[in-house]
């Protein structure tokens, strides 16, 4: 079965706009089990769009056409539409009234560029919004079913959801929809991780793709097979141990605030280079307020004695990015703010700052618990100032996992070098 | 002048992997005075590969295919250009030998896998790739001049920017290539914006674009008339006012420090809603350690009196969102630190903890300096909770932006209501 999907718009075409919704529906469909062939982009311009309308609807089996449905004079899907099948656009009175209603609601009357939107190819099927002014439609033309979609997302994916896949199911050989699991690793990269569980041998049901989300990789593991699924699961989880964050949908801060909230434990961090980026990920988690009480941005020398008690000499003697001040820190912020553990980073982000001691990369991460302070020096390699501060996050949330797991913190993190660690018991 | 481009892999195609590839040089070519007149993705099976080939040769005058050119079984560009052309893969001694001395600088010797990247269409033109092991070439084929690319998004631009734009400049017509100018924007919306800019009558050369880079909206002005972009410049100046932030590439942390650091001025932040997103934006910027000293991410009530002296009783009275404990965050953020300016932001960035007085979008913020303390109640309608500390974000440091080029402060910000604002002077 031939899958065909159309994207329209000057704006996609010129790169203005990134064209996520077909990055979207492609992923969607591709989790339900179908499979694109081809995606398009084309111009709004009335040719092009009748050029391929034509061309997809001798090639493929289903086409599904985004965007082109608004009031504007850009606005042409319709219009092509109705040209390439060579029949007139006919106002559905059932849409007009529609919007009517809806326009009455906000006390607007129709206008009309906006009743535009009523005026369909004759003889299509309409495909509800009730999210929006546009009105899908469906035909079937030569060899294709065609579905014409709206450009804002919110209402695509909710004609694509709740519509259009549904018909899809019911027009063509249903099939069956895999289940997905989702394994977040942190540590590895995609080309280790790829070549590791090829080696595996995982049943043949299983489909496995990868996702990078900077600088986490997320395995993912599709089959229709429940069985196999667990087995592959089980197979994925014996290999990378430790490498493994978490599974399923949700940030690592979602996972990290149901634990402490769990086990009733309270944070609070002192940050350097990572300069605030490590409590926004922590506070983008409704609930945060349970666990983290507050984070000390010390980008000044002066900041890191005023507000986390850094002695001035330990600066002095071991330098701001060291082992010793960000066990300082750690314990600073723990202290204060009389919690559970602090977490504390400092580090050189770059571009500038580095040395051939302490090179650009070079960041020192601490733990503090009531029972101990574990610090590390660790060396981010080839990172651009936004990467390193990107790594920096994920090792000292790690840090704090592997606090409330029970786990070495010592972990290995790929191409990350250890310089130095230590680890202090009270 | 018909110029194509196709992406090709399953991962593109079963949107695991965002095209940015496709954008990005959608946008250069954009940039360049060069369109696109359609794009496809395709899977990378042989005979997909091989159709595409075939159709676009008969149609496009340039065709730029990316990706497929590795070194694994799943890798067929070359082969299906071969076949496509009904030539045999020869291998070509010139980047056999490239990759024999690449491979030997590492200390490695070429594997056949490797090798098999040396293996190209007879006849084809090599393009050089100085930073990647996949060899780009070149071809004509039909109508069409086809240039194979690498998937790699590093060794693509490259490729792109410094050898196929030019050879294309070189066997076509040239274009004047168009100068560009952004300005960014915020408080006011996309279909505002376009609203408001199409009465202006800009200049018929004026390519008049919009990029939303939420919570701002980049205007954008193309031409290739000097004078025109000037004259369009200054309409769009003079209607747009205060609105507009900066001009150029580069972030606004980037603008804001520039100022700061050319006045000689510092600041600190306290920061509840926020959480740690306005210092991560600043400090993103390398710096940034010239004028921002530290942020006081005060997550608990209890923070707030301990890192900003927050009168217990303030939070009581007025609750922690409010302009009065806003007042006395950004006050104590400006004394503690020692430095000019201290700026607080707390709100309700929900789902939960909304109140019928206080709804959830509720976010109170301050700046203090020397000689006032300015406040003001906001409420941010309509947002989830990354998209109320987005906005806020930005709101925070347009009160900056506004400090220092002497503004008024109480900026209207389009949908968002002004519930309360308060200046007192010392």
């Amino acid at each position: 079965m031939r899958i065909e999907f159309i994207s329209t718009g000057d704006e996609v075409l010129s790169g203005q706009i990134v064209d996520t919704n077909a990055a979207w529906i492609s992923q969607y469909f591709f989790h339900q089990g179908r499979e694109f062939t081809r995606r398009y982009t084309v111009a709004d311009d009335l040719e092009s769009l009748i050029d391929i309308i034509t061309e997809t609807s001798l090639r493929a089996d289903v086409v599904i056409i985004n965007g082109g449905l608004g009031p504007t004079s850009d606005d042409l899907s319709a219009e092509a539409a109705a040209k390439a099948m060579g029949v007139p656009l006919i106002l559905s009175q059932v849409w007009h009234d529609h919007l009517v209603v809806k326009y009455a609601k906000s006390n607007r009357t129709l206008s009309v560029s906006n009743e535009k939107q009523a005026w369909l190819p004759k003889g299509c099927e309409i495909v509800d919004n009730p999210v929006g002014t546009a009105c899908g439609f469906s035909f079937q033309f030569n060899r294709a079913r065609f579905y014409f979609t709206p450009g804002v997302p919110s209402e695509f994916k909710h004609m694509v959801t709740e519509q259009i896949l549904p018909d899809i199911q019911q027009r063509f050989t249903p099939v069956t929809i895999p289940t997905l699991l989702k394994i977040k690793t942190f540590g590895i990269s995609e080309s280790a991780l790829t070549e590791r569980l090829a080696a595996l041998s995982l049943p043949s049901s299983i489909t496995l793709g990868f996702r990078v989300d900077f600088p986490t990789v997320e395995v993912k593991l599709l089959s229709t097979v429940e069985a196999d699924l667990s087995r592959a699961r089980a197979l994925v989880n014996a290999e990378l141990g430790e490498l493994i964050l978490y599974e399923g949908d949700g940030s690592f801060a979602a996972y990290l605030q149901n634990v402490m909230l769990e086990k009733g434990h309270t944070l609070s961090l002192a940050e350097s280079c990572t300069g605030g980026l490590i409590a926004s990920e922590l506070i983008a988690v409704a609930g945060s307020s349970g666990y983290l009480d507050s984070s000390h941005v010390t980008y000044s020398n002066e900041s890191k004695s005023r507000l986390v008690n850094v002695d001035k000499t330990t600066i002095t003697q071991h330098g701001a990015v060291s082992m010793e001040v960000a066990a300082e820190m750690a314990e600073g912020a723990m202290l204060n703010a009389g919690v559970d553990f602090g977490i504390a980073v400092s580090g050189i982000a770059g571009p500038g700052g580095g040395s051939e001691d302490k090179p650009v990369g070079t960041v020192a991460f601490a733990l503090a618990s009531k029972t101990h302070t574990y610090s590390q020096l660790l060396f981010i390699p080839r990172r651009s100032r936004q990467g390193i501060r990107g790594v920096a996050l994920y090792i000292a949330l790690d840090m704090l996992r592997r606090e409330l797991l029970g786990l070495d913190l010592s972990a290995e993190f790929g191409s990350i070098e250890r310089r130095d660690y230590r680890i202090v018991d009270k």
